[in-house]
This record gives structure tokens, C-alpha cells and sequence, in this order.
């Protein structure tokens, strides 16, 4: 079997377990959602989302893939005020050009990966944000056909899972319910205007 | 003079008026930010930013054009947590299939400009989210030349103003510094799911 039936292959079968999933569902269910694409909003949306689960009670859960080396706004943010509604987990440490050691980096991304599973099983935790969990993906840190088979038979019907990260794999968006693509239409570094606080951290 | 070249004209006023405002800027400095396109994630990513503003300590204001009939969970969550930090203006009373009153959408439209350049010109005010002001600007609720000119002449140099929703004018795009468009790569309406809470209101 050649390289395209193979993947035709199995993309088809991931297809067939996502119909599976789906039978019958009408109205509520929880979502697979994916933000991808080189464009601002993928991990802000995430965020954003949050806010609209602790508005409705819903108890939530961030694991950070990438981003564990930067200070970031929203870590305080929730952390400090919402630290019973929102379980916060840091598992990366930087991207990889600035860790510069990759044996790190893939065990940083399979610890969070498992806190990521245990959340996820836990049905009382009602939305999980896997932020910058398509780098690690990209990059084989983790394997992808372990994380889809895994969302596609153990995510809990109700709760809803959203990973961010430019370049989502293929396995991912035809696992997945919702797929939105930042497109990136204009970009002020281009005018020597470096990242900004409350914009971009 | 035809239309394509009156429209070439007027793209290129605002682009030298874009520049003049640029003009030695390096570093930082309050952004343009439009979020458009099909896709999710334009306003959540706003609400995103807000939670980054407020984990800085930097003042911040909604105007909210479109929604204002809804029950969002934003509204909820910054009215109930953080009334002293972010400032929230509903202008618009619901999508205007849903009022069926043209003249009394322009009105909530125009009241909800004329609240906006309020918040803008405040120079405490760091960051003002303009959600879903592309509808009304689509419509010809508002003027496009006039929040145009506004911006770019009146905007503090240090606050970040955030414009939201699909069918962004060229005009607006033009002036802008940083546009992220949000395309729908998969969307769960076609599977017959509805909206969630927590991800979509």
C-alpha cells in the first residue's frame, strides 16, 4: 500500500470512529474544538472561553504546553482570582529554540499530556484547554494518534476539550467538531512593533 | 473619476494617514486590532485580551454593538468580577433580524459610537473592546470614514483598540495594524449540535 492510500486510510478510519462518536447526538454534547492557523486569538479565544465557563459555573482546567518558560497574563489572571473554578497546569518550558534541549522537552510535553488525560477523564471538570498542544504534536513530542484515539473514546460525552497551536495536524481536524484557522491578513511586527502587554501576554 | 479609482484614492489617504501616525514609532504603542472573518473566536479572543489587561493592571472598556439582547456569559463574568476594571457598555439590543426596527438599531448604533470615542479618548483607559462594531459597520449603521478618521487622529498613542466581527470593511483593514481573520475550517451546526454554553455564549 502506497503513502496516499495509507493516509486515505486512516483518515477514513478516524472519520468512521468520529461518526461513531456522533450517532444519535443532537442538541448538547461536548465539543473537540481546534484554533490553529498562523493568525493572533488561537490561545486568547481559548482564554476567553474560560471566562464564559466560570460565568456558567462550569469547572475548567488549562494544561500549557509550550508557554510554561513565559510570564504570562493570563496565568496570573486566573490563578489569582479563580483558583477553585480553574485547575491550572504548566508543562512546557519555553519553545524549543529556547530550552535547546529536546529530551526535556518531549518529557515536559508527555508529563503534561498525562495531567492532561486525568483531567479530562474527570467528569466533574467540564472544559479543558490544551494550550499550544499542536506544537508538541508538530514537532512528535507527542503522538497523535494517541491523542486522538484517546479524545475520541474517553473524553467524557459533555465536556469539552479545545487545542490550540498553529499547524494542526490532519489527524486532528477530521477528529475534531470545530476547527477554527487565524488567518494571519496583517501583522504590525512588520512595522518594528514588538509584542504587547494585554495584547499578546 | 471612476469608481475603482476613487476607491484607490481613498485607500490611499488612509494609508499615508496610517503612516503619519506610525511615523518614528518603534517599540510600543497602543494597537488597531481587527478580528473578522467566518470563523470562532473573534470576540472570545477579545474577552482573552481583556483577561490579560486586567492581570496588568491596565484599565479596560467593552462596547458591546450587536449582543446587547443576549445573556452572555462576558457581560456576567467582568459585570460580577471586575466592575472597577473593565467598563461595560451594551449598545445594541439584539442582531437586527431579531428587533426588526432599522431606525431603532441606527440609534443604538450611533449611541454606542458616541459612548466609544468617550471610553477611547479617556487616556486612563488602556484597551476598549468595540464588539461586533463590524456589523453595525457593515449595515451602514455607522459611518466607516468617520471611525476611521476618529482613530487615527484621536486614539491615545498608548491604547490598544480591538474591533470585532465578520465582513470587516477594506477601510477598516486598511487603517489597521494588526487584522486576524478567523476562517471556519469545520463548524458542529452541520452535525445538528447547538450552541454551547461556555464555548459560544
Amino acid at each position: 500500500m502506497d503513502d496516499a492510500a495509507r493516509h486515505r486510510e486512516k483518515m477514513q478510519k478516524i472519520k468512521a470512529a468520529r461518526d461513531r462518536m456522533m450517532e444519535g447526538k443532537t442538541g448538547e454534547k461536548g465539543l473537540i474544538i481546534v484554533h490553529t492557523g498562523p493568525g493572533k486569538g488561537k490561545s486568547s479565544s481559548g482564554f476567553g472561553m474560560l471566562t464564559r465557563c466560570i460565568a456558567h459555573d462550569m469547572p475548567a482546567a488549562v494544561v500549557q504546553f509550550i508557554k510554561g518558560g513565559w510570564g504570562t497574563g493570563e496565568r496570573d489572571f486566573f490563578a489569582t482570582h479563580f483558583p477553585d473554578q480553574v485547575t491550572w497546569v504548566t508543562s512546557g518550558e519555553g519553545f524549543t529554540w529556547e530550552t535547546q534541549d529536546k529530551d526535556r522537552d518531549i518529557a515536559a510535553a508527555q508529563a503534561g499530556w498525562a495531567k492532561a488525560k486525568a483531567l479530562i477523564r474527570n467528569p466533574e471538570i467540564r472544559f479543558v484547554l490544551l494550550d499550544e498542544i499542536n506544537i508538541a504534536l508538530r514537532y512528535d513530542y507527542l503522538d497523535i494518534d494517541e491523542v486522538v484515539d484517546f479524545l475520541l473514546s474517553e473524553k467524557p460525552e459533555m465536556t469539552h476539550v479545545v487545542l490550540t497551536g498553529r499547524n494542526a495536524k490532519e489527524e486532528l481536524i477530521e477528529a475534531a467538531d470545530l476547527v477554527s484557522t487565524m488567518e494571519a491578513t496583517k501583522h504590525p511586527f512588520r512595522d518594528g512593533i514588538k509584542a504587547q502587554a494585554g495584547v499578546e501576554f
